[in-house]
């Protein structure tokens, strides 16, 4: 059984409020067929690759609000995405993409959903770290109202066996924390999907804004070190309803090298044959955690939402 | 009060095995008079600033092994390093300095001790995560013997309000865990020091030989920006008895910027003025530990020491 996999990113450029459904999966089919010209196996859309990245506005309307959201799978019969999912299952290509998810007993999560080469579902995932804030906050130029329009998921991080490794799943904010590569990597992942869509601005300190493609790259590529894993970022660029998003998607190796990246701010392919075994040069040798990890040591990480200074 | 203070890394070159105490201190005072010069306040020597890195040899003979462990906390009278710790009070200097050592009953650890300014102890710290292997390892031309000579902390990482800010201590191989910045940062850490002996050759992976100096920075950088915290690296690099070190000693910013960098393989003082209140940049925005954090989805970092793939 071959342990190699090529993956590809499709990077998508900014996508108007006033485009529809059927019009962004043109540009999701776009992206497919050269994943497909170029033997992708699994193609990782970002994070509410459907719609624009409507937390940027304050909705007092409920029902403008819910026209963001799915209410079904991507993939399924009758939504947008159903013939999109049908030609990777004919293509033999897995398809990741995030949404933004409504249930039927109407709770909101930013989720991705992860298919197999076969089109057969491997798993859901929604994101754990919302970032951003609850109540409108006039200031802003551009509203980030994550943390009222998604709800935290309550299952966490989770690993499945899929396309001959251990794949898992965060979403954008989510790679930013340490803890999400550890807890993932605590199970086994050798490959962890990351669709992100970043404000290039970011009011509470703009000193960060010349630092947002750095920082973007440091947390992807030391949480594949630590935890000896592929990292996928798939990123939203460009200049989206007057908002700049950062681009820079990227995959990443178990060493912490970026072995492909996106050179534009638009809708861009890149690709990348990994190898899972290179994931054990790490995690057998210096990240060997049975051997090396002190978990008596690290109780606050737990224990401690917040810093508790000393006296 | 000042929030403000101006650090100093005193890298050292190679130290060869026939070197004595005095030899080294004389080198050390020569690092202690530059830095006094440059107005730093604080100086940080690296891991086992007093010795060569002895690990890298098999010892029989226990009288030999104990011949590079202190017996007594350094700086105190009748010690080696009396007179540099008194010299530096003098000057208003504080001081971190790594070192072997050996307790009354006999348990050996890698150390670092820290003093303020007016030469008071802030702390002490050992080495959590010891690397490398417990027996003699004949296929290696260098042995990696930690793990035989030095016991792991029980007491784990502390931090001290000490410098008008809050400090922790880390030693080498504690700075690739992001636990070990985390757990820190969870205590409020603003300021984080870091001594280190690595050898560029890793015998369990030579893949990893040509990356050092990236995983280096990478692990400090990620982990200074995660937290919001001053990160400073200390190092011992060159050429010590034909084993090859890594050098690239730095102070690393909250922001996960390297403001400071040493550019030889030897002897070698680079110090920053750090303001502890650009960590609040981080802490109280994007890492609000309070706000953001999901300690209830991390439980794995503590119930797990190795990886449980799924079935």
């Amino acid at each position: 059984m071959s342990r190699e996999l090529t993956v590809g990113v499709a990077q998508l450029g900014p996508i108007a409020r006033s485009e529809t459904r059927a019009e962004v999966v043109d540009r999701l089919f776009t992206l497919l067929h050269e994943a497909h010209d170029q033997r992708v196996e699994l193609l990782v859309y970002p994070e509410l690759a459907l719609t624009t990245f409507f937390p940027r506005w304050w909705f007092e309307d409920e029902a403008e609000l819910d026209s963001f959201y799915e209410t079904e799978d991507p993939g399924t019969p009758g939504t947008a995405t159903e013939e999109l999912f049908k030609t990777a299952t004919e293509m033999g290509i897995g398809i990741h993409l995030g949404y933004a998810e409504l249930t039927a007993d109407r709770h909101r999560y930013n989720t991705a959903i992860l298919t197999e080469r076969d089109g057969s579902l491997v798993g859901k995932f929604r994101k754990v770290h919302i970032p951003g804030h609850e109540d409108h906050e006039p200031h802003r130029r551009f509203q980030h109202l994550e943390r009222r329009y998604f709800e935290e998921s309550q299952e966490g991080f989770q690993v499945w066996r899929a396309f001959d490794g251990i794949v898992g799943m965060a979403i954008c904010n989510d790679r930013r924390w340490p803890e999400t590569y550890r807890v993932m990597g605590l199970s086994g992942a050798e490959l962890v999907l990351i669709g992100y869509n970043t404000p290039l601005h970011y009011p509470p300190d703009p000193t960060q804004d010349p630092l947002q493609a750095f920082h973007n790259h440091l947390v992807m590529q030391s949480g594949a070190y630590q935890n000896g894993m592929w990292v996928v970022g798939a990123a939203k660029g460009g200049t989206e309803e007057g908002c700049e998003l950062l681009a820079h998607s990227c995959i990443i190796a178990p060493s912490g090298q970026i072995v492909a990246q996106a050179v534009t701010n638009g809708d861009e392919l890149i690709r990348a044959r990994i190898d899972f075994d290179m994931c054990r040069n790490y995690k057998e040798t210096l990240f060997d955690f049975d051997r090396y990890r002190r978990p008596e040591a690290y109780r606050q990480i737990i224990e401690r939402k917040g810093p508790v200074p000393p006296p």
